[in-house]
């Protein structure tokens, strides 16, 4: 194998997996998103070439692993999150199959369950719900509010805060309940935290100073929140996280 | 932190999170499930408790969970997957939290993506799927099929497999395409991993010789794994599990 798509986690560096942390170790070329937090592109040898993802669109970004593969080198592509859920790392994935390059995916902890899990927010819970629907609510002009207000279960929409009044209310006017819980968790998982809570018809307003990053939460599972988060759950010290890394 | 309610990831012992394994490395309790990979049981300290979850039922883990919490123990509840993600880990944190025992999540790689992606199938593609539900399918007669036919993008089912002709025929019935690529997944992620691909009203009988725990993945994103399984996607030899561990 040659190039690997690696999926950093959510913003804690110690919730990299196992696995994908030794690649990071022992890479000759790490390509990151800058999303990927600093310690982990630290973790790269000292010789290794770092190339932030910043400067390149997806298709440059395409090129420049099939070109670090074909060179023979140890490529870690490492993405925020995991490469395949909402992290374009099937596009590179075909690329690099396209050009013949070896590749492997190694998955990460995802930003979707992740970031409720460390604001007290499971995003299934028996009896309150067994579903999920994972929405990338970037343009929420292409989104079918009356199938996502009639599906049961959570919602989850990874976004921008600017969708977010444009989103609350597309969910309204198909139908969900005004007083469904809702949660906007912003730079979850890292120490720049902040979550709201409130009724789907306040969330927006309520939310008004968070910046993005940003997940949005909506369903009853919202509501264990309050009994979950007076421990501290999933929260992460500084000082656990380097010993996680140590 | 007393008791840590720690995702062991879908089966490859390399995709648990460094955090997780310093946890277990260090803890003085291990309560673990069935379907985590002994390497990963093995890493808990010789000394440690182990306590295998397959004698007791949910309320007495709940209760065996608090019970060591109090003793002032280090308590790593490893479960496979994530936690929150359909391991009904929001019933034991809320188990400890209504107890006054301090704990905390870590998350873990859910099977719900790693397991796809191992079989080289990205739940999120750009302009194939935006969206992704999640379903706990163990009890099919209890699903709105309708709501799941109707909603865009990728369907998910965690299952037993002999759920699996009620689960196709349901979205059938409901108005899903019969020509939508299905795929099941059995194993995932491990060394008897086997995935078998058929459209949606042939599914079942294709893969009437698996045996569980599986997944079920339907949606146009299955039709990718054609382009992407060429190349060895997330299979993790066993040499390079044992180094990841090392």
């Amino acid at each position: 194998v040659t190039v690997y798509l690696v999926g950093a986690g959510p913003g804690d560096p110690g919730l990299i997996t196992v696995k994908g942390l030794e690649l990071v170790r022992s890479c000759d070329a790490l390509v990151y998103d800058r999303l990927v937090s600093a310690e982990l592109v630290d973790e790269a040898p000292a010789d290794a070439l770092r190339i932030s993802r910043d400067a390149f669109g997806q298709f440059e970004i395409n090129d420049l692993l099939v070109s670090l593969g074909r060179r023979d080198l140890d490529v870690v592509r490492l993405k925020g999150g995991d490469p395949f859920v909402f992290g374009r790392g099937g596009e590179e994935a075909l690329a690099l199959a396209e050009a013949g390059v070896d590749f492997e995916v190694v998955s990460g902890v995802s930003s979707v369950s992740a970031v409720p899990a460390a604001a007290g927010i499971p995003i299934t819970h028996r009896s309150v719900s067994s579903q999920v629907t994972l929405v990338s609510g970037h343009s929420p002009e292409g989104l079918d509010f009356t199938a996502l207000a009639g599906v049961s279960g959570t919602l989850v929409f990874l976004m921008g805060l600017a969708a977010l009044p444009a989103l609350a209310h597309g969910l309204l006017a198909a139908g969900k309940q005004s007083d469904t819980p809702a949660a906007v968790i912003s730079c979850g998982t890292t120490s720049e935290e902040e979550t709201v809570v409130a009724a789907l018809d306040a969330i927006a307003e309520a939310a008004v100073s968070l910046r993005g990053p940003a997940l949005v939460v909506v369903g009853d599972v919202v509501a264990l929140r309050e009994s979950l988060s007076r421990r501290p759950v999933g929260r992460t010290a500084g000082a656990a996280t380097q010993s996680a890394l140590g």
